[in-house]
Parts: C-alpha cells; sequence; structure tokens
C-alpha cells in the first residue's frame, strides 16, 4: 500500500504554501508516533488492536497501522467496508447496530471472502439476521451490542434479552461475541474517571459474555473500546479486542481530556488570511466551518476553544489566538485574554487544529501529509494525497 | 440542462425505500414553490436576483432558477465558479473576500469568457487584483465588501478606505461596485426587526456606493442580501442585484424566524431506525452528525429543535418527535414535553429536517429528487439524482 502517493491530486503542490486553501494536511510522523503508542498499549495488555478506520477514512492512513499486511479494522459505514474490502483489508466489524435492508451488501462482502462481522442490540434485528443467513446459507458474524454508560444503543449486561439474541444468533449460526463501546469517556475529565471508564468498559462487556456462556452460548469475541479508555485501560482481562479511532489525528477535545498534547495533533486545515477587522479584534480567514465543521466539542470543557487553535504553517502555536466564529466560508480569529492580535497580513497562511478530527476530516475529500521530522524551512513540502472514503 | 437526471446514481433507486440510508432528498415541488416565491418578490421590488448556490451546489438544482439559459449566480467557491462556468454559466460572483493566491484561477475564468466578480475590503487586496489585471492584460471586475451589521469581513460605508480602495481599482479598470450581506439578519427575530435589517443592508450599500459616486468613481453594481433580508425587503431603491440561497431549500432556522414555513422545508435526510431504548425513551437511528452536520442553528431560537425534526416518509411530521443527540453514525430521537414515544420499529425510515441547509447539504454527495405533489403513497418515487459540488 502506498502511503506516500505522489502529490499530484487535486494539484501538483510541493510545499504548504501551493494549493488553494482551505486544505487538511495531516503529519505523517505524528500519525505513525500516535499508531505506535497505542499499539504499544495494546502489547502490553495482551489485548489484539482493531482501530476503528471512520476518522482518517484513508487506505493510505491506515496502511500505517500495519507493515505491508492488512490488520483487522472496524468501520462506520458500509461504503468504508467495502472501500477497505478492495483494498484488501478481510477482517472488519461494521460497529453500527444493522439496518436489516443492508443486509445485501452485507452478504456480498462475505461472499468476497472478507469476515464482516456486524452489531445488533434487539431480537427483531437478530431474527431477520438469522433469517437472511439460512436463506443465503451463509452465516452472518454477528456480535451483540452491549450499553456501559448509557451513551446511546446497546443493551444492559443484565437485560433478559441478551440471551435470548444469543440464542437465535447461535442457531442460526452467527453468533460471534459481544461489543460495548464506552463513549460517555469523552466526558470523562480526569485520569482517575478514563481508569474507571475503562475498568467498567471492560466489566460490562465480561460480564455480558459470561452470561452468554452461563446459557451454554459460545462466545468468540469480547470487543472494547473508545479513544479515552483504551489509552487509560490497566486490566483487559477477558477481552479479546481493543478498538480506537481518533487516537491516530488526536484533537482538541481528546487534548483537553488530557489523553494526548497538543502537539500530538496531527490534523489541520490550512487557512489563508482575507482581511482584518481591528476595531473588532477579529482577523478573518477563508475557513469557515465548510473546512472546519460546525463541531464545537471543546465547548462543554474546562478550555473552550472555539473552533481551534492556530498554528503558523511551521507547525508552532500562535499564542492566544483562537477561531471563535465562522460562516460557511469565513472563519474568525481573535486574541484571548486581551492578548494584543499578531501581526498576520492578508495572504499568511495559517494552521487550524481541529475540535473534532473525525469531523473535520469528514468535510474534505483528502489530506496533503507532511513530515514534521523531515521539514527544514517554514513551508513543510508536501510528500503526498491521501483520499477519503466519502458517503454510505 | 437536466433536471431530473435518471436515478442511476448512485444506486438504481425507485421509491425512498429503497437506497440505503442515510441519503438526502430534495422535494423539487417544494424547491420550485421558494425559488418561485423569491422570484415574484424579486419582480415586485424592480431588482435583478442573483441567486447564490452555494447551499444546493447542484447544477440541476440551479436549472430550476431559470428557463434553460443560465442566470446571474453568486459561488462561495472557485470549485462552484468553475463547476458552473462548465455547465454554461458566464456571470459568476464569488462572495468571499479574494485571497490573492486565487487571483490566477479567477483569471482563467475571465479568459474563458466567464465575468467573474471578485470581492475585497483591503487596499493590500486591491493592489493585488490591480496588479494582476495589469500583468494579465485583463481587468479583474471586482466590488469592495461593505460591512452593514458587523458580521464578519468589509469596510463601514464611512470608513475613508473605501474611496481610498475605489481608487485603485478604477485606475487598473477593475471597479464594479459594491456588496453588503446582513448576516446578521438570522438573528432577527421578528419581520420587523427583519424588515429594518433589509433597510440598514439596503441603506449601508447605497451609501458606500454613493461615497464612491461622489469622488468620481463609477460603480455600477449595487448587491445586497441575505435570505431573511431578501423576503424582508421593502425598498431596493439604488439596489442593482439581490442575492439570497438558503431559500432554495430552507430549514429550521429560518422556519424558526418566520421566514418560512416547516411545510416549505425541501431538504431532508432519510434515516433508518435501528434501536430502541426504552429506559431511556430513546429512538436510535442510523443517521448521525455525518448525515446531519454538527450544525445546532437553532439552538439560539426560540425554540430549539435540536438536530431535526422527524418526519414519516410520506412527508408527514411525528409529532413531538425531535432528533437530540448524535454521533458520528447515530441519531437519537425522544419525545418533546413527555408526549409518549411513537411506536417505530427497527427498519423504520424516516426523514429528518434539518436546522441548517447549508450544513447537512455539504454532507452528501448529492440528492435524491422527489415531487410531493406526484406521491400517491407512503414512498414517494425517486425521480432523480442531483449530484454536489465539493471541494474549493
Amino acid at each position: 500500500m502506498n502511503t506516500l502517493a505522489p502529490a499530484t491530486s487535486p494539484s501538483a503542490a510541493r510545499t504548504l504554501t501551493d494549493p488553494d486553501t482551505p486544505f487538511a494536511v495531516v503529519d505523517i510522523h505524528k500519525t505513525r508516533r500516535n499508531i505506535e503508542r497505542l499499539a504499544a498499549k495494546a502489547d502490553r495488555l495482551a489485548v489484539a488492536l482493531r482501530p476503528h478506520v471512520k476518522t482518517a477514512k484513508s487506505l493510505d492512513a491506515a496502511a500505517l497501522l500495519h507493515d505491508g499486511s492488512p490488520c483487522p479494522i472496524t468501520v462506520s459505514t458500509l461504503a468504508e467496508a467495502e472501500a477497505f474490502a478492495d483494498g484488501g483489508y478481510t477482517d472488519i466489524t461494521y460497529a453500527v447496530g444493522i439496518d436489516p435492508h443492508k443486509l445485501p451488501r452485507v452478504l456480498a462482502l462475505l461472499r468476497r471472502g472478507v469476515t464482516l462481522r456486524i452489531l445488533l442490540d434487539s431480537t427483531a434485528q437478530a431474527e431477520s439476521v438469522a433469517e437472511a443467513s439460512r436463506q443465503a446459507g451463509l452465516p452472518v458474524p454477528t456480535q451483540i451490542e452491549i450499553d456501559c454508560d448509557g451513551h446511546r444503543g446497546g443493551l444492559r449486561p443484565d437485560a433478559p434479552a441478551i440471551v435470548k439474541i444469543g440464542r437465535i444468533l447461535h442457531d442460526a449460526g452467527c453468533l460471534d461475541g459481544v461489543l460495548t463501546h464506552a463513549g460517555e469517556s469523552y466526558f470523562a475529565c480526569t485520569a482517575e474517571e478514563q481508569r474507571l471508564a475503562a475498568k467498567n468498559e471492560r466489566d460490562t462487556a465480561v460480564t455480558a459474555a459470561e452470561r452468554l456462556r452461563a446459557a451454554g452460548l459460545p462466545v468468540a469475541t469480547v470487543s472494547v473500546g473508545s479513544t479515552p479508555t483504551a489509552h487509560a485501560a490497566d486490566d483487559l482481562t477477558g477481552v479479546t479486542e481493543l478498538r480506537a479511532g481518533n487516537y491516530v489525528f488526536f484533537d482538541l477535545v481528546m487534548a483537553g481530556l488530557g489523553v494526548c498534547r497538543i502537539a500530538d495533533l496531527a490534523l489541520s486545515v490550512v487557512v489563508t488570511v482575507i482581511g482584518h477587522r481591528p476595531e473588532y479584534g477579529w482577523i478573518v480567514t477563508d475557513g469557515g466551518w465548510m473546512a472546519m465543521s460546525r463541531d464545537r466539542g471543546t465547548a462543554v470543557q474546562a478550555q473552550d476553544q472555539g473552533y481551534g487553535l492556530v498554528l503558523r504553517l511551521d507547525g508552532t502555536l500562535v499564542p492566544s489566538l483562537v477561531m471563535t466564529a465562522a460562516s460557511q466560508e469565513h472563519g474568525t480569529l481573535t486574541a484571548r485574554d486581551g492578548a494584543p492580535l499578531p501581526d498576520l497580513p492578508v495572504g499568511t497562511r495559517l494552521r487550524i487544529l481541529p475540535n473534532h478530527a473525525c469531523a473535520t476530516a469528514a468535510q474534505h475529500q483528502g489530506y496533503h501529509v507532511i513530515d514534521s521530522t523531515r521539514t527544514t524551512n517554514t513551508a513543510p513540502e508536501i510528500l503526498g494525497f491521501w483520499k477519503r472514503v466519502t458517503g454510505w
């Protein structure tokens, strides 16, 4: 897999001064370092890692996860599953509760030899999956979604339906295991709260698995994970695999939680200064919500980072400057705490660090790639362009 | 121009029950009605209309704006300008302050015979444009951005720089006129406030134009507009053109301002129920922020509509149901004011009306098209697929 596709698309750009703004940029050095950090953690915990590719949605970025031989992955859409299957990935979990209407595409992937696992939390879904599997003569490997923290879907580990669903799936040859996601860990503000969220996530998944096993139902997979809990977990006994996605790029929300440092953020958006409103204390750029997304995840954190923090093109932070407002193609930068506005003339390029990498990345067709360790001047060289998978 | 491209992409879908969810759908009947409403208003005001295509970003949708012969348009990116130029549009205003780095693409469009007008609000930009025009031997028609309400860019109408910029542009053969946008009208909560915002927008633009004229500088274009002010204006004397974009689809923010009715909303997102959490009062769908965007524009209005209101597939409102939470590929629906949750089994398809049509549309590659006046059953027929322009 080519992790450094030539910089021929969408333009033959040579440095970050060349493509018209706004555009997304990924620092391959930080991405690699973030990937290595969680891989080492999973090794220490003696658990398999199944990265979620929903953040970067890029075969080129995913290639950094492994040494040439595609690894197990998690996806958030069947479009991702199909694109990664085309790229040689054969072990994929689609971690959104299944809509029975989508089963033909699931079966098509299974027939191609892809082990595509799906997720559900109701007898209605289980019966649809069992029936579709019988009709196709091809059991769909299926996990039961367990709710560990009231975040969104899943069954509580003591729900009677778990065993009933397990039996429907098992009878059709479909039961693979259980999966939980500690979505509320995104609001766990201290290392100790994150450690407890990780313990609770693990305990909940293992409890549900034990209930199925006690009913005579085999459980192969016990899957847990979120970026905060994956980094906080200290014991995953009984868990077979760990999922996380955001950690590849990280973002200001994760930095606000203390899961990473701001220096670890691998994704940013390059924008250009197009105006000044000194009477309001504003610098206006050509990067609005179309480039950044409307995500304001840090608004609920101790330090609200607006729409993002501001870097010079070379990656150094512009002190006190924050992107505080966005319209479709305009961003407004203001200085914090009465600090003076830096002198940034029209035409100056800056990089904005996003609140939420998944949402900001989704606003772009792909990423220009730089390596912050290779840069020797103020305009990092563009090493390649990584395309994103889009749609559903 | 084909306004009803065959429904062959991204799937050969026949009704709204066919494509896998989530997907965006546009009601061509409501779109036409919204377009006719503002066209009639512009006629009454005796002002030319220059619709902003940044909302739909679709040549097929834009074809409804005129009868075969492309009309003057406004764009928010050069990618839009280039795509619409390819589609035969020759009179285009790029209404974001110019980054001088983008002037080569501007000049390339001018050389193709497209009258592409650009926007700026500083002497630095004006000097760049004048210099580029002289070097190219091709004057770039340029408007001076005027700030009427402190929303983002532009110069106040009494700013000394206006005349200075006007002279730089005029000397290079580039001065076309002035442009203002009453962005703060999105927060004008009553019809009277919107009328006053429209009056202020008009007065500000005309004042700036008169200042230039008083200095001996010819002003051809006096351009104003936003969806709220375009619908509220009662006198546009001295204005040569009116811009608006959102009105083609409208959305819950516009309905909250009283600019339209909820029945006028032409864009929605089809989602599927994938689970239930009766203990929390939640219905879970496969439409999260990736399908809706993170835009929560109604959060600052009298009636917060969450991430959106909920329709049955046939377009009837599901009373009291609101999309109140979103993760990447999950939406949560809850009932308002203690109303009972409707019985919506797994697999049920619903349509979500968005807060902000521009932001929700941007999450999709295009729109399946229905006509609510032609539908005779509960699953509207899909008449075509309209592709969107993406990127910058």
